[in-house]
């Protein structure tokens, strides 16, 4: 993962139309988005090395949505922005084959994976040259039915995270990190730790800082033995920071992010990988 | 689930350039599997009462696909066919409002849902006024890395099928089937029979008959205690059967889906639910 010298932090795309800057005509919803989308973009390259773009927020408008959405990251791409597709997909075999063309053919460099079907739902995505973040224990107080059972030596969210290290294993880069990454909720700090031990060199994306209640503890508790391999991500807190200040709304989600990445990059020590 | 007289199949439809008939100019794709999948549908109606789209061979070729996936769907409905989005999308609270009111906009009744981020995930599609097929046991090998290792009274499984049963149980409908149901693998009769026991009203979509090995076993352990309860699917056994035959291969299509449900016809007893 090229991080360069910048702080370990994504901003994560969730446009919605209940949120937009009163300078947004909201009339046509999809352009709406879109608009709203590119100024987020605007605002937070140069400070960001890395966005995440919701892929739900633009899927609700069908097909027309899908094609703003495919504007968005080709901006995105082309303003030298690391792009993770937030989708969240988990098929297998030929259909995993299809969705992964079509996330590559976008020009994402990363995508959002459920583990649940095993390694036949993750491998394809691999093979198509995107890296991967398996949701592995997301920050959602539900998924805690699902995920935080003990089972054998750890928990489910364990064993998904055992396969993670496994297929991450044979494919580090030069840095260490592997291209076979992990979604784990920064509200988990406990879960978090432990999951270290069974993907040592995964990068870590971690939601649920700041808004859903995660704190700095959960960052250190994911870092690698490097000092690093987390991604710190972060939607609303970012992107709607305007709401209810005056003045420009870019200036304002330009200053959340800036003040979130002297945040997380007084944290996590090495950024350089 | 309305399936009147007509035997508990569905058909699924994966279209896939690499298998067209030779009557069909393949040169834009979308186009051809459009112009594949709608005859599929025609050859099928009044012999299934259920269609099973899936969107990953529409998502691969971007917002064009995803244009031709919708198409597809309202010819479906519009032939009063039952259509499952199979779509496997697994977000929690506004993403997963988002990807709900997509679905419901489609035109589709049902869609298929990972559960692992637990009923987050689930409650959304619900109150968008969809039906859900959850992936509790999947058909595939390497699903049972994550699915099958046991996890107190249970399986891993089991604990996404308690979660099914539990949000099933007030959403009964005259029937006695829930909105809730289950994807279980045909491959795995004991899972089956284990899983019924925690999801007794619910609906099971049962893939992998045929061409992955699942067989009638896997189908009689599903059952429900009125003989029901399933919805057996198969794709490219049905939409492939003209490769290799001489004739109409739409022909070929229709012969295959009405085999397929004398068989399933046979043996579950009750189909008037």
């Amino acid at each position: 993962m090229r991080l360069e010298r910048q702080a370990p932090i994504c901003v994560g795309l969730d446009p919605t139309t209940s949120r937009l800057p009163d300078s947004i005509d909201g009339t046509d919803e999809v352009a709406a988005i879109e608009q709203f989308s590119r100024g987020v973009l605007d605002s937070v390259v140069g400070i960001t090395p890395c966005v995440k773009i919701q892929a739900a927020c633009f899927e609700r408008y069908g097909s027309r949505g899908v094609a703003a959405m495919e504007r968005v990251i080709t901006a995105a791409v082309e303003s030298e922005l690391i792009v993770i597709l937030d989708a969240k997909r988990g098929d297998i075999g030929i259909s995993a084959t299809h969705y992964a063309a079509g996330a590559a053919a976008t020009g994402a460099h990363w995508i959002t994976l459920n583990g649940y079907l095993g390694e036949d739902g993750v491998l394809p995505f691999l093979d198509a040259g995107l890296g991967v973040f398996v949701l592995v224990r997301t920050s959602n107080p539900s998924g805690d039915e699902i995920q935080s059972p003990r089972c054998g030596d750890g928990t489910v969210a364990g064993l998904v995270g055992t396969m993670v290290g496994r297929l991450g294993e044979p494919r580090r880069g030069p840095s260490g990190l592997s291209s076979v990454g992990a979604v784990v909720g920064a509200t988990k700090p406990e879960a978090a730790a432990e999951l270290r031990t069974v993907m040592p060199d995964a990068p870590f994306l971690l939601p649920g800082y700041g808004a859903q209640g995660g704190g700095i503890d959960g960052v250190r508790a994911a870092l690698d033995r490097r000092g690093g391999g987390v991604l710190v991500t972060a939607s609303r807190s970012i992107i709607h920071a305007f709401v209810g200040q005056p003045g420009d709304w870019r200036q304002c989600v330009k200053n959340a992010a800036a003040a979130f990445a002297q945040e997380i990059g007084g944290v996590v020590a090495d950024q350089d990988h």
